[in-house]
């Protein structure tokens, strides 16, 4: 993974605009956001996902910029006070807390549309109809049908307990369909077969559910300054999680069951998909 | 002005989901900002002018429709307490007052996300070089060196006094953009010669000023019950404006010279151009 967050990292430091004049302040707020570190997870699950088929990088790692631009936007309006209130994230204080709530506001706004001007730049050397197609797989992902409709979902939560299915919906929307695009975009891009695209998203959706309940358990269990955001926010919230569903032993081995699933989805590209096999056992494994 | 408005008003119904569940609040939120009426001026601008160029209806409908999805999502965003914090938008209370600020804040994003999900949507019958590149533009005018660019100049300007060139920069990129956009949509739709092009652009460019300045005058002149907004905000925040630098009458008859200059740039089009002269002179003439 150390490989591809250089790649991207390289790439996004190109592509964020720097300003020195009125618009430094904005510039400085998404750059700060998105330049910032992460895992950079979505990247190189759209990168290798696409390198199973040939894709060559130049192309890939524009799409994966785009992605991540949508992800570090999302957290940013996340933290915001109206939302979450965080003050802390991947160790160090959130965007408003440098920056103030509008500027903020406008850096999200502005990463956000920053994703889809750089999908279709001209210089993509992606073919024209492919970029309207990731154009609109991304929007469909990060909208009202996906990222954005769980969080709205999410911000319900915390004024009636959702059960099971519907913690498990929420979480789907909000990280699993972003994740489902990251692997669509690989096949897109590399004109796969349908039993080819099936097969990998299966492999995404499950990998999107085991992430989050580890998300959910390192927010019981983990150390805030390993994982670098604040711990417990949930609990505090009165929101029900996987964890507080299942309670610990079970949300673990449910986990654990869901990556088996994703990794066997895999079984067919044998050789071809062992990156992917791995960032599965890592999801689960990680302690930040 | 007004069929246009009635032919956005039903793509918009038909292209913003509805949700009776988990969602509803959101589309709810979402709706509301995007179907409460308001002018409708960039997609007159945007039709009108990919009419010029026989582009049928229902390709530039779309493309009128992702532009107010735009301009309706930044209109929520900046209504934001942390932005110009108002409470009154075309007569009715702003998002937030009704749907609270976490709601505003991801409807925006819902809006400005899916003006790019329905601009790629495979049912648009524009050709996919067509749609990548207008999805690009939209995108440009809308970012940072545009449209949130000059919000974020905006924002600045509440600490220091910004002078005439500093505000007109402010201006073109606020409102500027998004107007050059719309003619450009027309004539990329429209496959129009360079010539015809800038024609338009320098069209825009006057008319984006003449509208602004005439912003300014509704502002300090204007009444709260006909405008629909707050009046005398800029006055109260100490922002310095077109008509507190250049006065009343000098700003009137500002816009009356870039309106004369709008109406220049059309001259060669003859007798075709007669919509987008007229929206000219509304946009002087307006007292709302």
């Amino acid at each position: 993974m150390v490989a591809v967050a250089k790649t991207v990292q390289k790439e996004l430091t190109v592509l964020i605009p720097v300003d020195q004049g009125a618009l430094s302040t904005l510039s400085d707020s998404m750059q700060y956001s998105a330049l910032g570190g992460g895992k950079r997870l979505r990247p190189f699950l759209l990168m290798e996902s696409a390198a199973m088929f040939n894709v060559p990088t130049r192309q890939s790692v524009r799409v994966a910029a785009a992605v991540e631009l949508i992800h570090c936007y999302s957290l940013v309006h996340d933290d915001l006070p109206a939302m979450d209130n965080d003050d802390l994230r991947r160790g160090e204080p959130t965007n408003h807390k440098i920056f103030g709530e509008a500027t903020a506001i406008l850096a999200g706004d502005g990463l956000l549309t920053l994703a889809f001007e750089i999908l279709n730049r001209p210089d993509t050397k992606i073919d024209s109809e492919i970029r309207s197609q990731l154009s609109h797989g991304l929007a469909q992902a990060a909208g009202m049908a996906g990222m954005i409709g769980g969080q709205a979902i999410d911000l319900h939560a915390e004024n009636h307990s959702l059960n099971l299915s519907e913690i498990t919906r929420l979480q789907q929307l909000k990280t699993g369909s972003l994740f489902g695009f990251c692997v669509e975009a690989g096949t897109i891009l590399g004109s796969a077969t349908s039993k080819d695209r099936a097969a990998l998203a299966g492999y995404a959706q499950a990998l999107g559910l085991a992430f989050q309940i580890t998300d959910d358990l390192l927010d019981v269990e983990g150390n805030q300054d390993k994982i670098g955001k604040s711990v417990r926010k949930d609990d505090d919230a009165g929101k029900a999680t996987f964890v507080s569903l299942l309670g610990v032993a079970e949300a673990r081995s449910k986990a654990q069951t869901l990556i088996e699933q994703s990794i066997a989805c895999l079984a067919h590209f044998n050789g071809r998909a062992e990156m992917l096999r791995d960032v599965a056992q890592f999801v689960v494994s990680r302690s930040h």
